[in-house]
C-alpha cells in the first residue's frame, strides 16, 4: 500500500538567532508587579466560580534556587519521594492474621490519583506466600477435554498477539472488616482490597480455539503454582468471551505478588479467580468444588445455605477524599471525589449525599470511563462547618444501583466471611473536622 | 435527586454446601488424559490461523507446587522480580555527558508492554539535578499581567477540580543521536527518551481565569524550582487550551526527578516546556528568549538560521519488538510491534514494511487510542529466516504521515543538536537474526 505524501514541514516558529536572551525574566516586570500588587495582605482572593482556594497574602517572590539536585544514577528503577514514604500498601491492621501465608495487604486508595494503580500499591492476596519463579523454565499446560494439549513456554506466550485493556480487580472479601463493625479508620482498611491497571495479555479464546475443546466440556480449572496450589473452576463462557492470559501490567512484566510470570485475569469477577503463577488450564465438563469454592468465596443466605460461583462484583463506589483518618482545613471549598466500578459493565452516574442520604445531587464522572474499570467521581462541596455525614451511591451501563446496606439484608445473610459486600459506605465529618468510618 | 430502587440480588449461583469438596482436580481425569495424548511428542502443533507456537513435546504436567513461599512485608512499596532486574531506564550509553548535573535518563521501551510507562522507568531530563523540595513549604506564584496576583500551596491546588488523561512526553532531542549517526543498539537508546502516563492536576486556565489575564497579555512563563531555573517561555493559547498544573502520574505523586511536588504539563509539545518543580507563571506581553529558547531547542534550517518555538512533537512511530539488540529464535511467526503518537491528536493508521520500504502493510492499532498518547501497534509476521529490514510509518488524525529522513533533509538541516526528529526508523534482520540499528 502507498500513502500520498501528506508530510509538510512547521509553519509556525520565527527563524532567528536572538542575541543577549536572558535565563531569568527581565527584572523591571518584576518590580512592576510589587507596585502593583502590594495590597493582597490577608485576604482569600475571590473570583471565577467562587472555589478559590489560593491566598495572595503578603506576595513575595523569592529568589529562584541556585543549588544543584541530586545527579541521575545510572541503570536504575526509581522511587517516589522520601515525602510520600506513608504511602504504601499494607497488611490489615484490624484482622490479626495469625499465619501470614494466606494473608493480604492493602491499597492506599486515599492517595490514588488517577484511575491507575501504580504496581508498588497493588492489593495483593495469597494463599500459601508468594512463590519464586523462573520464567525461563514457567510453562503453562492447556489439557483435559481437548482435541489438543498444548504446553507453552513464556516466550511462546508472548509471541502471539496481545491486548491491552484497563480494568479494576477487586477481592470478594473487599468490605469483610465493615460487615464484621470493626472499626476500620481509613478507606485503604474498609475498601483497599481494590485496584486498577492496564493488563497485557494473549486472549484465552485463542489458545482454547487451538487446543480445541470438546463440545460437552463445560467448565476449566485454573491451578496457581502456589504452594497452595490455588484452583478456581470458571465456566468455559466465560473463558471464551473476555479472559485473558496476563503477563503484564502497567506496562511492565507482572510484580512477584501479582502472578508472575503469568496469571489468568478475569474481568470483572473476584480476584481469586484471576489465578496467579498459572501452570495448569484443565477442561472438564463440572465444577471442581473445591474448598476455594464451597468453604471459601461463597454467599451466606438467609436459609443458612451458602451460594457458590457468585463470580461477579457488582456496581459500588466508594469517597476516598475526604475518608477515614483525614481532617478538614476548616469550612470552605472542598471536592468531594471518589471511585465507582462494577463488573457488570461501565459506570453510568455517581450520587453524592452529604446529609446522611436524605438528599443526593449527581457527582461528575472523569475521563476515561471504561468498561469494568475503576471510574473517578467529583462533586463540589461548600463544607459549612456543621457535622456532616458523606457518601456515593454508584449506577452502573444495567441499570443496577449499588445497595444500602439494609437492602443486602434483605437478601442475604450477614454473618462470617460475607463475600461480595458492595453497600454504600458512609464518612462522618465531626464538628472539628475529623473525618471517621460511619457504618452502623 | 432519588433513584428508582434497582438493585436486584445475584441470579446465578446454586445453594448448597457441596460436602467433600477436593483440594486439586480429581487425579482420575489426569489419568484419562495421559492415555489420550501421548503420541504428541516432537511436533509443534498446527491449528486456528496457523499462528501456533505452542508445542506439546512429551506433555507432562508436574507435580504442584507444595513449598510455601515468601509472605507479605508490611508496609511496603513493591518492586519489580529480580528476574527483570534488567529492565531498568539508563543514562546514556552513547553520548558520553562530562557534567552530569545536566543529563538524561531514557526509557527501555523495548520492555515496554501496554501504554503506562512505570513511574520507574519514565524517562529523565535535569538541567541541574533534582532538587530536594519539601511539599509543605512549596508555594506556586501567579503574576505579572495579572488582575489578581495568586498564590498557591500545594494544599490549595490539590482543592482545585483535577483531571486525569493520558498523554505521551516526549523530549525534543529524541532521536539526536541517529542524526549523529552514532551506533545506538537499542530503541531504549533510540527513542528512549519518550514515555507515557496518566497526568493528574488542575487546568491552568481555571487559575489564570481567577487571576485575570491583562488583555494585551500574548505570553507566560513558567519557571522552575531547580538549580538552573529552567524556564521556557509559552504561548497564552496554549495555557488556555489544555495546559495542566500536574501533581501526580500513574496514580500517585509525581517522582522528585519527575518535577515533584509541581510541574506544568503541555500536552503534545516538546518535553521541556513541561516545566518541573514549578513555582512560578508569569505572564507577559512577549517571549523572554531564554538561553533555552536560543541556543537550545531549536531547529537548524537550510538557510543556516535556527527556528524557535516550533513546540509540537510530531508525528512517529518506532518499532519496539522485535529490534535491537533482540535475537529472533528461528524462521517462524512473529509479531511486529511498537508505538506511534503525535503531539498533534490521535494516530489514524500506521504501516509496517519488512522490505525497507518497497511495499508496506497497515498494522492493526489495539485500543485505547488515545489523544496525544502513545498508541499500540502490531502486525502479524511470518518470517522466513532470510535477512529483512523493518520500519514503520504513522499516520495521525490530522493527516500528516510521518517523514522519511530524506524527506526531512529537504526542509531543515542535519547539524548539531538537532531536535524534533521524527523520521521513519529501520531495523535490520541478519541472516543470524540478530537485529540491529539500520539508519542509513
Amino acid at each position: 500500500m502507498t500513502r500520498n505524501a501528506r508530510f509538510r514541514d512547521k509553519e509556525k516558529g520565527a527563524e532567528a538567532i536572538m542575541p543577549g536572551a536572558s535565563e531569568e525574566p527581565a527584572s523591571d516586570t518584576r518590580r512592576r508587579f510589587l507596585r502593583g500588587g502590594a495590597a493582597l495582605a490577608g485576604a482569600a482572593v475571590a473570583g471565577g466560580g467562587g472555589i478559590v482556594v489560593a491566598r495572595a497574602e503578603k506576595l513575595e517572590i523569592p529568589p529562584s534556587n541556585k543549588e544543584p539536585g541530586r545527579i541521575i544514577e545510572p541503570k536504575v528503577y526509581g522511587l517516589p519521594s522520601k515525602y510520600e514514604a506513608h504511602v504504601k500498601r499494607n497488611r490489615t491492621d484490624v484482622l490479626v492474621n495469625k499465619q501470614n501465608l494466606s494473608d493480604w495487604s492493602m491499597t492506599p486508595l486515599q492517595h490514588q490519583l488517577g484511575i491507575v494503580t501504580p504496581n508498588g500499591l497493588f492489593y495483593e492476596r495469597h494463599h500459601a506466600g508468594i512463590p519464586d519463579i523462573d520464567p525461563d523454565k514457567h510453562k503453562l499446560v492447556i489439557h483435559g477435554m481437548v482435541r489438543q494439549p498444548l504446553e507453552f513456554s513464556m516466550n511462546d506466550l508472548m509471541r502471539y498477539p496481545s491486548v491491552s485493556p484497563f480494568y479494576f480487580m477487586e477481592c470478594s472479601g473487599n468490605g469483610l472488616t465493615d460487615w464484621l463493625k470493626v472499626a476500620s479508620k481509613t478507606v485503604q482498611q474498609t475498601h483497599g482490597l481494590l485496584s486498577c491497571a492496564q493488563w497485557t495479555g494473549v486472549p484465552l479464546s485463542s489458545l482454547l480455539d487451538e487446543a480445541g475443546i470438546d463440545p460437552k466440556a463445560k467448565w476449566m480449572v485454573f491451578e496457581g503454582a502456589d504452594g497452595a496450589a490455588h484452583c478456581r473452576s470458571i465456566p468455559i463462557e466465560k473463558a471464551m468471551k473476555d479472559t485473558l492470559l496476563v503477563y503484564a501490567m502497567n506496562g511492565e512484566r507482572l510484580r512477584p505478588e501479582n502472578g508472575y510470570p503469568l496469571r489468568a485475569f478475569v474481568p470483572g469477577w473476584e480476584g481469586n479467580v484471576s489465578v496467579k503463577w498459572l501452570r495448569r488450564i484443565k477442561v472438564g465438563d463440572q465444577p471442581w468444588n473445591f474448598r476455594s469454592e464451597t468453604a471459601r468465596y461463597t454467599d451466606p443466605m438467609p436459609n443458612g445455605k451458602w451460594r457458590q460461583f457468585s463470580f461477579e462484583m457488582e456496581c459500588k463506589s466508594v469517597i476516598t477524599r475526604p475518608s477515614g483518618g483525614m481532617k478538614m482545613y476548616g469550612p470552605g471549598f472542598y471536592k468531594i471525589e471518589g471511585f465507582a466500578w462494577s463488573g457488570n459493565g461501565t459506570i453510568k452516574a455517581v450520587d453524592v449525599t452529604v446529609d446522611g442520604g436524605k438528599t443526593w445531587r449527581e457527582a461528575r464522572l472523569e475521563e476515561p470511563v471504561l468498561d469494568k474499570c475503576l471510574t473517578r467521581f467529583r462533586m463540589p462541596w461548600q463544607w459549612d462547618g456543621a457535622p456532616a455525614k458523606i457518601a456515593s451511591r454508584a449506577v452502573d451501563s444495567t441499570g443496577y444501583v449499588q445497595p444500602t446496606v439494609a437492602d443486602i439484608a434483605k437478601v442475604r445473610a450477614i454473618t462470617g466471611f460475607v463475600q461480595h459486600h458492595n453497600g454504600i459506605f458512609p464518612w462522618s465529618i465531626g464538628p472539628d473536622g475529623e473525618v471517621k468510618n460511619a457504618i452502623a
